[in-house]
């Protein structure tokens, strides 16, 4: 039976100053790198192993794996790392915090943007301390400038079956470090939720997500492994 | 023209304690840690970059490389690990310290040892504190059990010419983060140095040693980035 484990980044600082981060490079926080140790911790003491690794290419969900890959005695696993596993592009709203953001579009507006499938926040104005046209990891890459949880599933799914459902296919352990929303495309897919129960579908920081799946990789189970 | 740069790991508790390491997984120091973040900083203020990394599968060579990368805003790139750039296998000396290995088998072999291209230490024995055959790590690989460096060198060359100098010659920049002996292989190769030099040619840790290399991938210029 293939095995997938998903694990959210661990805490970040702008997820402890409550800021849209999005595509931002923003780095674990000590509680998030010891939320990733204890993650390995227990995924070694659970008997889990892997095969093929799976990140973004943001930094908090690279070393949350390496740090949980280490805890496991497993740092020399292979690695992919793709943009397309990346965090929602938080556009116009990269950098606020709740308040701010809450006092230049108003609350329900707001809520709108977190909590609806597909209606995309404002788009991220060129040029500005967030933009990321210039990051040469992005060269090549059509780089949103802001994403509806739709916009981001639609480049997620791609990447999940042209490149990880064929390691479960043949048999490989997969684990995939990665954002809020990016697991949620995941999730959704697997587990066949729809969309308007999707977006409000909490991915807790630092929680090793255990999926049972079967050979056409649909979900046989879901769970935390801290709660089994 | 092709960059090249190899960074040997930084100081490991064995290379501080004086024992054989060889293939056996010892981590870092924090010394070595704090030389491979230096080594990513230098990297980063002398204006390096790169495309594609390379490391072993131990321990204390992805940990440098990776403090490094991230010091480099670069933990994003990536990194293939092979067996292949793992350190010299030490055999039976493995995890003796000079005094015990002198003891035990006279200080005149351990020179021989130390220093001769084709002598390989005596074998490790099966099934001993230090025996690498149960780790999943090398399930499929024919693991060594002594080498010398013409050993190491013949399993080094076909990896570089086949992962390695392929990338080189796309353009791409390479970083190679490994071992004083897998390092050694690759110094002779490129600066044509004869096998009677090379085993006393020392490789510092956490140091960057920079290769300017013409199109067919020999040696214009090699230096240590702190010296330029």
């Amino acid at each position: 039976m293939p095995t997938l484990v998903l694990i959210r980044h661990g805490q970040s600082a702008w997820n402890l100053e409550n800021r849209f981060t999005g595509w931002w490079d923003v780095d674990v926080t000590e509680k998030g790198a010891a939320e990733a140790k204890a993650a390995g911790e227990l995924m070694a003491a659970k008997g889990l192993d892997f095969d093929q690794c799976f990140a973004s290419v943001q930094l908090r969900a690279i070393k949350t794996l390496n740090i949980a890959l280490e805890a496991m005695g497993r740092l020399w696993l292979p690695v992919e790392k793709d943009w397309r596993l990346n965090e929602r592009h938080y556009g116009g709203l990269t950098g606020l915090d709740k308040a701010e953001t809450a006092a230049k579009h108003g609350a329900d507006q707001v809520l709108i943007w977190r909590r609806s499938f597909d209606i995309p926040p404002p788009p991220l104005a060129p040029g500005g301390e967030y933009d990321l046209s210039k990051d040469r990891r992005y060269a090549g890459i059509a780089i949103p400038n802001t994403e509806s949880l739709k916009d981001t599933i639609a480049r997620v799914l791609p990447y999940w079956e042209s490149r990880i459902a064929p390691e479960l296919r043949a048999g490989k352990r997969v684990l995939i470090s990665a954002h809020g929303n990016s697991l949620r495309a995941l999730v959704k897919h697997l587990s066949g939720i729809p969309d308007d129960e999707i977006t409000s579908l909490e991915i807790p920081t630092g929680q090793p997500i255990v999926y049972e799946l079967d050979d056409e990789l649909k979900a046989v189970d879901r769970y935390y492994l801290s709660e089994r």
